[in-house]
């Protein structure tokens, strides 16, 4: 059922909202009344497109929050274009504008960086619910780190969390931890669309995680000697050699002499989404000199994992997944079953009712964090 | 005059790039391979639409370096549309499209703040200029700083540059600019668009510039107080003493007790662009207890100001504008004249060659900063 907005509605959208007209919702740019995110958690969103022929809604992704799309905006006589879902699932979720067949993105939106490049999101509160909100405690910074890669040849950045407190204590050093974003996304995903530095605050403020340092890198990174590939629009190929020798040879190197960190593997873990979670699978392992717990977020099912190879190395090992997100989840369980069979100890996590979205991430990190460097 | 891409270099557009093809632009998101940049600098753009109707390139704002557009692009068989743009003026130009008559972002280019919401931009650059590069010189952070505005009742973000060095010398103190965006652009403007954290980073270590940290706040602001305006959608009031307050009684509070500040008015200085320098001319006069500098970048010409309370108050007072920008350039050198009157001591500056654009602002910043906080 889709919900049409009445044009009575439209005249006042530009004016001061009623409270049955929704709210703006908080991932749009200032100013912007559209998209609007009822009290049932229906979406209105809202183009101005007087010769377009033809106008929707794409949620970004299989399972979206949003529902299933395309959604058909109606046009209205003065050229507006909107359309209302039905109730939707709580959280950040990926969309975009359809005009005339073009993906465009809604310019009522911040754009996110995810699908490769900037895209629509819009986000949906889960009623109260606020472990991701930007609250009146004390904030650590976030703090953008260019570096040189001697893997690759060129400058990179990393964003750094440091906890509240972090200079004024000038002696104390942290824990780290690496926590990665999913394929098309970057270093800003777990800021932007994560938020996860107010649930690191928020976690801290509350007594509940340990004061630590996190950082998140750019996923992607090809080797100086490496020749572009012959079709570089192609999909990404899930080759991260590259990327494990910027972990290990610039990343850890450069954060240990730049922070005060315990450089130690006991104090230090790496966590990732999706591609990050295969990153974590494929890297981490094999490093276990250097990382001492693992956080796996809906890892995509990539065929057979040597479990064997986990036993006895990880202070913590987390893997979880979104019970909306049936293939990450059905991955999840498998990997249970597997450490079980193996006697690893280990935590498994499902985030009720969310698909491969933030949402589940979220909730993934709130679980995870509480669980590092408590001994 | 515009050329028009022949089909040829279009069917090589995915594959390897020829030389004469020019280069993705550096302003573009990862593995997009257009816009395209070429060496006589004529920029290419590319959309695939097979549905739209008609497709345009319309630079951002008035005497935009890319040229009086729109640029109507063409169509090819397979549905792309492509057009190339006469040579272009050096620096930073916004623009967007126009797809079947919406304004849309172009999906190759990374998004930029501007004119109130995320906009595409094309990086052009100056052949031997190197000030604004990300270089292998240490490097500053750019850090962000979330903190709770008494004035606004809301949380605020704020960027800090703090330079190379700042956590390893922990005693050391610094002098603070506050550096402001214009209408319509945000605190990321700086970095962002402005690559102000790479030009401090050149300079200092060059031995060119004094260390100093370097902060972009949120140029709107409005009081807690304050009922919402009821048409929100409107142009921005040029009413600044919402700023003002945020400004004086939060953020330069927040800074001085948050970093290592020299918190003393002859170790702070403020400057802004366009209406970040409305803001300067409005807000810092009043104010030099607190301010004992200030730059003026491309102010609007906005009437009389009684330059004579300028007098005996700053140890800096630099106002610029580029050449290619009449009406500002006629501010500035207006403002030139009354304090010459006055006898005020000051530096003009004129960006050759530019509008009101970034490249104009980056000049103007790269020729300010070494003239602060010298003696």
């Amino acid at each position: 059922m889709r919900t049409l907005l009445t044009l009575s509605l439209l005249a006042g959208a530009v004016a001061v909202a009623r409270a049955d007209e929704g709210k703006p919702a908080t991932s749009n740019v200032r100013r912007a009344e559209f998209p609007r995110v009822h009290a049932d958690r229906r979406v209105t969103f809202l183009l101005k497109a007087p010769d377009a022929k033809s106008v929707k809604v794409q949620p970004g992704g299989a399972a979206n929050g949003l529902g299933n799309g395309p959604f058909d905006m109606e046009r209205a006589d003065d050229g507006t274009w909107t359309v209302t879902t039905p109730p939707t699932v709580p959280g950040f979720h990926y969309y975009w504008l359809l005009v005339d067949g073009v993906a465009v993105n809604d310019p009522g939106s911040e754009t996110y960086f995810g699908y490769g490049k900037p895209t629509s999101g819009v986000e949906v509160p889960e009623e109260g619910v606020d472990f991701y909100d930007d609250k009146d405690v004390p904030h650590g910074e976030v703090r953008a780190l260019w570096y040189h890669s001697k893997v690759t040849g060129r400058p990179r950045r990393a964003f750094v969390y440091t906890p509240a407190g972090y200079d004024k204590n000038r002696v104390r050093r942290y824990p780290v931890l690496y926590l990665q974003h999913g394929a098309g996304e970057d270093e800003r995903g777990w800021t932007t669309q994560g938020r996860a530095n107010f649930i690191l605050d928020n976690l801290i403020d509350a007594g509940r995680a340990a004061q630590m340092i996190v950082v998140n890198d750019n996923g992607y990174a090809e080797r100086a000697d490496t020749a572009p590939a012959p079709d570089r629009t192609g999909p990404p190929r899930f080759d991260f050699s590259g990327f494990e020798e910027v972990l290990l040879n610039d990343l850890v190197p450069k954060i240990d002499a730049t922070y005060r960190t315990i450089a130690d593997r006991d104090r230090r873990a790496f966590a990732g989404l999706s591609m990050g979670a295969m990153q974590a699978l494929q890297i981490v392992p094999a490093h276990s000199e250097t990382f001492g717990s693992l956080g796996v977020f809906s890892p995509p099912p990539i065929g057979s994992i040597d479990l064997s190879t986990f036993k006895g190395k990880f202070k913590l090992l987390w893997i979880g997944a979104g019970t909306a997100e049936e293939r990450f989840l059905a991955a999840v369980r498998k990997m249970h079953e597997g450490f079980d069979r193996e006697v690893i100890q280990h935590v498994v996590f499902e985030s009720k009712g969310t698909a491969h979205e933030w949402l589940t991430w979220r909730r993934s990190l709130h679980d995870f964090v509480p669980r590092l460097f408590r001994d």
